[in-house]
């Protein structure tokens, strides 16, 4: 049985991969220190025999997450600081906790002859692109925000390590993901709000922001499918769907699937808060040739999220 | 009279920018861990009034930086571990050397309100493009090695800075560069191994890679041309000759210019190492644009090194 780790394994994203691991017959380490993810998460996972879970701060425990790795086949990647909007608060939190973590990841990996590994990257490394939809060689981007530089820098170190040590890497870019366990970002925010205050809405930004989501089911199978495909040292996938809408129209459907209607409040910018980028659509039929088709439309995706967040 | 700090001050193109820097009339702050660089090519800036020198070490000494950076206008940051070749060794020196300390240097800036800093990346942040001569915005490349994607990681952290904090930068990625004060490349080590044996030269690689070389006059003056001439909060120029060379052809150059005819030993492989970019040629028709053109061809500036290393 081919054992693998997964980073990030109690989060929103992780978690969900944990599960879909287990269903495929891998035994599966999950690691996660329990900042943003939670045990939650992993209630189902960890009644499975195949399951084993450590709670690690991959910044601070570089040789336990060594012993970790021991005969491990591949590690999927997936802790991060996944949250781009309050990186100008600490300019020292993206790259400790994304690219720090991720050099310190792939050493170990080195060190211990583990030489696949599955990362979780984001269309936020495209920065504000010209070419939309934006593909996976659009032209060299400029980093808009210290989320995406932070993440950049773990794909040219993953890159690296490929040429150099011979690692297998798959790169995914994803777009925001939705669904259940989604635990941050704009369809949380507007939840809470409506929750405590049904009549009013403040969004941040203008509202004309188009945005592409992706269920985290569709992700999942992304992930796996784009990696067993693979026959190079080094993929790179986009992940998202080939459609967009506007934030006004994911408030429409939030208000809709909570049976609301309240005064909505939009700020003036085109953009929501600083690296806030006002147009994402990743190109997709690289993943799509390998024959990945997304089942969640945009709006089934923010509906049962709202669904979730309902009953939790 | 503007204030300004030159990491890297002691190294090859550090110090004759020190001296350029001081010709302009600038007030210079040079630092330098003399790790690479040598206190010998400051001979001439130390006998200036408006040059100080601190012997620091980047990587350890953060709050001392802290110190140097104050009443500062803006920082020309040139220390790295500049060698390609030997990454292979110890997947963290180029990240630490590079990628850290240049997070640490700009988050020290930010702190002391320096805003503006002018940063020497290199061409081999395009890895192996298939777009050659290699534009600034050529499809979103893939990194071939460890220095590479320091470099790149730099980028990323100088282009996050400029959108988050409005710093002004502007980003040079140079070919190799050739000249008085050369200290590391195949000039030198061809030298090196002509003046042990004059009758036998051993070559990485097969001799066939295509390279372009800038002489350390003409990337100093693109260094101010470009810095001075910018307008927006950032600017990326790559900064090399429209022209490339052999192997082959330098070694006759190398060859003539010491009066050698020695037995070539060729490699095999079209890579001299691992990261190597057989074929370098970085198109420059941007700062062109703006008034800057070389003054030295290939030949000239490899002859001018093989001069200054026999002088030295």
């Amino acid at each position: 049985m081919e054992r693998v780790v997964v980073t990030g394994a109690s989060g929103f994203v992780g978690s969900t991969l944990v599960d879909r691991l287990l269903l495929e017959g891998f035994e599966v380490v999950g690691l996660d220190n329990h900042n943003t993810g939670t045990p939650n998460n992993l209630i189902s996972a960890l009644k499975d025999k195949n399951f084993t879970f450590h709670k690690i701060d991959l910044k601070n425990e570089i040789r336990t997450l060594s012993r970790h790795l021991k005969n491990t086949q591949r590690v999927f990647h997936l802790s991060a600081n996944a949250d781009v909007r309050f990186g100008a608060e600490n300019p020292f939190r993206d790259f400790q906790q994304n690219t720090q973590v991720t050099m310190d990841l792939l050493a170990c990996m080195r060190e211990n002859d583990v030489k696949e590994v599955v990362f979780a990257s984001t269309g936020s490394i495209y920065g504000e692109s010209n070419c939309i939809p934006t593909p996976e060689d659009a032209p060299f981007p400029i980093q808009t925000s210290l989320y995406g530089a932070s993440k950049l820098a773990c794909e040219g170190l993953i890159q690296a390590f490929s040429s150099t040590y011979g690692f297998k890497s798959t790169i995914f870019r994803f777009v925001s993901i939705l669904g259940p366990r989604y635990s941050h970002g704009h369809v949380i925010d507007f939840f809470r709000q409506l929750t405590a205050n049904p009549k009013e809405l403040k969004v941040l930004g203008n509202g004309f922001q188009t945005k592409s989501y992706l269920h985290v089911e569709d992700c999942v199978q992304g992930i796996i499918q784009g990696h067993s495909s693979q026959e190079t040292n080094l993929e790179i996938f986009n992940l998202g769907l080939n459609e967009t809408c506007t934030v006004r129209d994911s408030i429409a459907w939030i208000c809709n699937e909570m049976n609301l209607n309240p005064k909505v409040i939009y700020g003036t910018d085109p953009r929501g808060w600083i690296g806030d980028n006002p147009h994402i659509h990743l190109e997709t039929s690289k993943i799509k040739g390998i024959g990945w088709e997304p089942k969640y439309s945009i709006k089934e995706s923010i509906c049962s999220t709202i669904e979730y967040l309902k009953g939790n």
